[in-house]
């Protein structure tokens, strides 16, 4: 039975930014980047308030198809409660369409805060971060935003084979999705180098060959599991645990700029990848970021910034 | 230039038995097994003689082109000295072409004892492991086995990029083979299923396709990550870290018995992928191994090993 929360709740959840696709971990590896979304939400007697400050403020479609309030819906659905009304304010910091995870972020945020509410209504309705994983991946169908921006630090996902075919519906989703979060070491500094341009993952995602040759399949994998190994152990190898087959060749075409500065970087010897399906350029290193590299992307329109790595989301 | 070692020097090598292509891992994820060849070599003042006992006695070829005495010869070439006569006595405990990595024993075995025969020889020429993972990989062609029986333990193995054109011969190997070894979880335990019969991995290549789906190469690289987090640090993983697109759907034809014992073995909730290119069935345990499906392998015509997770080639 749905309980409907009383007006007066309100918590204010801090969700941060993630970077996906992380060189050979295509749908599998990302990190929690020290950007942050805010969003603060009240129930109230009725109606639905919402309001945008910051990223995206003049362009995020208004109205209860918003995600954040999608998300919102889907987190008191899913610990058995309702609001008859909602106020909400987001500030925004990440940017939008950067490959930064913005979306998955807005999700996970709604989904901390529907969470958040019906735990302060009653603690025992609070689910756990491996159901938030599974309601977020489930918005967008792949799940290393998500739990990145969930679980924070460096994060390996994947999905389940599917259920059988009796497991179709909401509550018992076709797939099931999974990630584990790893520490990352202690030296490990990510700078993210984010172009003005946008781009749209739905697009990049059709550059994608239905085919891909055996050794570059093998190559990613072997890579995939170094990456884990690099990032939480042997920063030296970091080179070759970011090499990838399988999207960023495919991609470069449609990321001219992003292509250049991560080729740059590389031969610079430091670390770089597309950042999820880009544009923009995420870059390790576990000491300062060259001077004249900075200066470099700044005239080539870039903003340089060093987030850090972040922890999962939070509640107040 | 090239010295000439005095006769009377002597080595005996101790080198484990290994896994590879484990589960995601192809041609990347390795395990050394405690399973051990020795090889006994000894500088005379001419001639070549080899003797072979246990495993192999019967059927692998003599002469100089034998493997293992092929590796003594790449193992002294490598350090810079050479012998005028050698007595080569091998003990064979790791079974033959079945997916157990008794090539690259008998090839790490081999350059471990001429590595050694060099080092009591003078110190200075006992080059280090990383040398010896390259050799050894030159040998097969990918480095897997090799590496986890130079390193011990787990290992992810990659291959470098080709080097530029000018790259090419003896000393300047187009292909890096490189490998790091980790440490695997307290609690794991692999368990072998080796049955009577062979097989032959060049066979067994031929048996997987030159193009795989896209989708089949992102599922082993967010496998082959996760295979790194659970046979390091989260053994309950196991299950999904042992998930295979990459080789053993498509030899699974040509091994009925081991798929068989693959899927009786997942079935039961025990993780259980083919080790290398078959026949042997290599699963994991954190506890017993159950007696009633020893009791049924052993039916099966299977042996069933604990062997435990082997340290590196040593050398006395």
């Amino acid at each position: 039975m749905t309980r409907t929360l009383p007006a007066g709740i309100s918590v204010t959840v801090r969700v941060p930014a993630s970077s996906a696709n992380l060189g050979p971990g295509f749908d599998s590896l990302g990190i929690a980047l020290g950007l942050y979304d805010e969003i603060t939400v009240s129930t109230t007697d009725s109606g639905l308030t919402i309001e945008v400050e910051g990223e995206g403020a003049d362009d995020v479609p208004w109205g209860p198809s918003h995600l954040v309030v999608r998300a919102i819906e889907r987190g008191l659905q899913a610990a058995g409660v309702w609001a008859d009304g909602l106020d909400v304010v987001c500030r925004n910091v990440i940017p939008h369409s950067r490959g930064m995870g913005s979306s998955a972020s807005a999700v996970v945020g709604g989904l901390a805060a529907g969470r958040g509410l019906a735990g302060k209504f009653d603690p025992a309705l609070a689910y756990g971060d491996d159901v938030m994983v599974q309601l977020a991946s489930e918005f967008e169908g792949h799940p290393d935003n998500a739990s990145a921006s969930v679980l924070g630090g460096i994060v390996v996902s994947w999905t389940e084979t599917d259920r059988p075919a009796d497991g179709i519906g909401a509550d018992h989703p076709p797939r099931i999705y999974r990630a584990v979060r790893l520490e990352p070491h202690v030296t490990l500094r990510p700078v993210v180098l984010i172009p003005e341009e946008r781009s749209s993952t739905a697009h990049t995602r059709g550059l994608l060959p239905e085919m891909v040759p055996h050794g570059d399949a093998a190559f990613n994998a072997s890579r995939a599991a170094l990456a884990v190994v690099a990032l939480t152990q042997r920063p030296d190898l970091l080179m070759p645990a970011t090499a990838d087959r399988l999207h960023q060749g495919y991609r470069a075409s449609a990321l001219p700029l992003t292509t250049k500065w991560i080729e740059r970087l590389r031969a610079a010897g430091i670390a770089a990848t597309v950042s999820g399906a880009g544009p923009t350029v995420l870059a390790f290193t576990t000491s300062e970021f060259p001077e004249e590299l900075r200066e470099l992307a700044i005239a080539d329109g870039l903003r340089v910034l060093e987030p850090g790595i972040a922890d999962g989301v939070s509640v107040d």
